[in-house]
């Protein structure tokens, strides 16, 4: 659910403008937890990181915070030592105005790289975000975090935990065509819910190569990709460990909000019209699996395709066999939705059907290699004159 | 040189139309040797090939031809048994017509995957193409072999063999955005020049290899890309052998056919308005300069922003990051021709003068990892809309 009143009892949140956007849209965001919280994050893999991200690696070491600061306009990477010293500026600024620890506070910036951080202006917007701050505005951090997005991503969900009801409710955003140039992904969950860091970790690690992962190829993150989860034990349940039977709960849990939220990612893809998940199934390794599922849902030709609602399976067919994947053309089917397009590696002449089909907004690509059991999903959108527009002047 | 009335000793060449196309545009093409001529070819990888691809490979074997037959408007891919038959019938008929062996005739197909071969069409059109055989219809032969090409694509280059004059010439087809969806590319090179085949294919392999796997990724070929050189033999010099002195001056040559056209393909990049190329120094490895300087190329975010004449080195930078090459941010620098945008990881602040420069046609990027001697070129093109009203409705 796209839910906008989530209140996770202990978090506070605000999003204001500081004039970061050349437009007046908010773009300084703060999550805050009244308490210490058990912290984990997944930061991009990308060897070029953002200053934000540098730091953000060294304080999650310690497994704890309290505070997320969160600007977009701005991706604070590729800026040098001045980077570094703005991203630590802002974090040391904010600890004082909240009268907490640097320790316990995050960074994380969105936008255009190379371009130093307008640091004054954050400084001086600091107070009023602080003043700001209230549990019912998650929303407000939700909107204020966009760059091209469309529409702000919130996803939540309650579940009964030692006969209490405990809430996990994320935010994120994206935009971009996500595969295979991600804009910077970001997402931020928080959860009442008392839970070990080791639990929160790897719950959180599973919880992105099943959503966010499943979006976009490994390589292609970009410098400031970061996924975070506060979990401040408010509920004050007996912390959850990865040996709890409560550990399954709570991880699918934090599953549904992420796999809900990386959806919503797709279809505010930029430009995008329609949601395509490319299913395979029948192959002999996992891996020959993904290079499938990755190689159709990157091929711009099937995007195009898609977007013009043209049942084209030959370059469905071409992607997956120039995948690097084992594939038997004699063995290959391939459906959209229900209706079989390719039997055995020739067509079975439903295009018309096929092409009614393609009007729908959620599409599903089934291809069959049957050459095994092991099978991938990727989700991924179809590719339009506005992708061009929007990602021709982006800086401009 | 975009040469329309190269003669080729020895050879004759038709284009007319079968009525395979919808549009009433030449789709039938023939060129012949008046003498079983050395041939070699290189062939699609992709795993799935199209059936005129699966009969070429055995014909190959030989390393003698005599006649290319070439269809636009239908590839003959993913057609199964009836695939098969339909281009040993094209095949044979031909063979017939011109009263030579079906061994010494290959048939080469471009257009839409998983349709029947008109081949009652093709059979039919047989007796006027042979008819219409003339030295100087070079040119017929690259306009039918044409898809959404927007110019035919001719070179030839004249060398001194032996105190004769020899001719080497070549047509071929791209479209398609080339990197990283390839639509077919076709190239068929006719010598005069005697030439043994292991010298030619070898010639021809490195050729292919400088020029067009310089604009595409290995894996990204179609089901049908060929590329065959005939050499007839008629220019009556010694035959080149990969030892004699004058393979090297061949080769080159040859080298500036494949060149040239392969810069011809990406200029006709559907919807293209900009020639880019990639250029990757001070690599540590030859693999490590290539997966940047392909990231980069490949890179719709890249692209778009050259379309948009937006000097966006923060798009460039996170490909390079992400490329999977070993990176050192603090070492890199980017030049968009002569101007440095990026000094050791940080933005120099020419974008200003960077921005006039991306009005040109013809645009450099080159990208310094300052951490070793190796390098590598890539040939792009930049993504505008029109690529994607091209390809959103090609088999409609």
């Amino acid at each position: 659910m796209r839910q906008a009143t989530a209140i996770i009892p202990g978090f506070r949140f605000a999003g204001i403008s500081a004039g970061i956007k050349k437009s007046s849209a908010n773009d300084l965001a703060l999550i805050f937890s009244e308490t210490p919280a058990v912290t984990a994050g997944v930061f991009t893999t990308n060897k070029i990181k953002a200053a934000p991200v540098k730091l953000a690696l060294k304080h999650i070491a310690s497994q704890k915070g309290q505070a997320i600061i969160v600007n977009s306009g701005n991706a604070n990477a590729c800026t040098g030592n001045r980077g570094i010293k703005d991203a630590k500026d802002t974090i040391d600024s904010l600890a004082k105005e909240l009268g907490i620890s640097p320790a316990l506070v995050y960074a994380s910036s969105t936008g255009v790289i190379g371009r130093p951080l307008p640091i004054e202006k954050i400084k001086k917007a600091i107070p009023e975000l602080v003043g700001s701050l209230s549990p019912s505005s998650l929303q407000q951090v939700a909107s204020a975090i966009m760059t091209t997005d469309t529409f702000a991503k919130l996803s939540s969900r309650k579940i009964r935990i030692g006969g209490k009801t405990g809430t996990i409710a994320g935010i994120a955003k994206g935009a971009g065509m996500i595969c295979p140039n991600m804009a910077t992904m970001l997402c931020f969950i928080m959860t009442d819910i008392a839970i070990k860091p080791q639990a929160l970790g790897s719950a959180l690690k599973d919880a992105v190569q099943r959503s966010f992962n499943r979006i976009r190829i490994d390589n292609d993150m970009s410098t400031n990709d970061t996924a975070m989860v506060m979990a401040n034990g408010l509920l004050k349940n007996a912390p959850i460990t990865k040996n709890s039977p409560l550990y399954r709960k709570f991880a699918n849990a934090l599953d549904e909000v992420t796999h809900e939220l990386s959806k919503m990612i797709v279809q505010d893809g930029e430009g995008a019209t329609k949601l395509v998940e490319i299913v395979v199934k029948g192959a002999g390794t996992e891996g020959d699996a993904e290079k499938v599922a990755r190689a159709v849902a990157d091929s711009m030709l099937v995007k195009t395709a898609i977007y013009g609602m043209d049942p084209n399976w030959g370059r469905i067919i071409a992607a997956t066999g120039y995948s690097g994947a084992k594939v038997d053309e004699n063995k290959l089917d391939i459906y959209l939705d229900k209706i079989k397009l390719v039997s055995r590696g020739t067509g079975t002449g439903k295009e018309a059907i096929a092409r009614k089909l393609l009007a729908n907004k959620d599409i599903t690509i089934t291809i069959n290699l049957r050459s095994g059991t092991k099978s991938a999903k990727v989700l991924t959108c179809d590719l339009t004159e506005k992708y061009i527009e929007i990602n021709a002047h982006y800086t401009t």
